[in-house]
């Protein structure tokens, strides 16, 4: 059995390498997609194939920071660089087999501090 | 050797508890946390403890989704429930020995879903 940690690593070289039909093998036929921050969902993996192709026009790569893996559980955070800039990705992926079924995708966007504690941290 | 998974389901059962001696004792002297979408920076025990104890103020809760663990590496995905609702914060860190040395901590808000993948979604 690959490891979580192999499998997420190969599914991020694969989106990056455009090897879409790579990609596709990495994901489980009944894969189910969700992004809380806009509660999107996608079911299957045509249809979140045909998402990650159509879904993100323009030119953008990414980069990986970190990858943990335990059991068929495996967390990543990539730098995604687009039009818009670089933002950070973070998901969270369930494995069955060797396959990802489950992708939770957050997009952390920038914002204020708080007053509240601004007197407790330093800035960067 | 504790799991990296154990120290950090440790770290957020005594945040819970408010057991501060507990949490003070899970992270390192030298611990850096950061918080990449305000550029917050907090540096060394003492200050990360009078971070959390201060910076947080009114009722709050926590819950565990996810914890994932390898080498001295771990993610968590919480739910946090404070007076504006409850909202994930994503972590990841990175442990020497057996304690916390540096956190990096996210909180994605909700965002629109972006009009060009509309029609590859669906909304739950």
């Amino acid at each position: 059995m690959t490891s979580a940690h192999q499998v997420v690593a190969a599914y991020w070289a694969a989106a990056q390498a455009r090897d879409w039909a790579r990609f596709a093998d990495l994901v489980a036929e009944h894969v189910v997609y969700e992004a809380p921050q806009t509660r999107e969902r996608v079911r299957g993996r045509a249809a979140y194939l045909r998402f990650n192709i159509e879904g993100f026009p323009g030119d953008w790569h990414l980069a990986v920071e970190r990858i943990i893996g335990e059991d068929r559980h495996a967390a990543s955070w990539i730098q995604f660089t687009g039009e818009g800039g670089t933002q950070p990705g973070l998901c969270y992926f369930d494995l069955d087999d060797d396959r990802i079924a489950r992708i939770t995708d957050f997009w952390p966007d920038p914002y204020e501090l708080p007053g509240a504690r601004a007197h407790l941290v330093e800035r960067y």
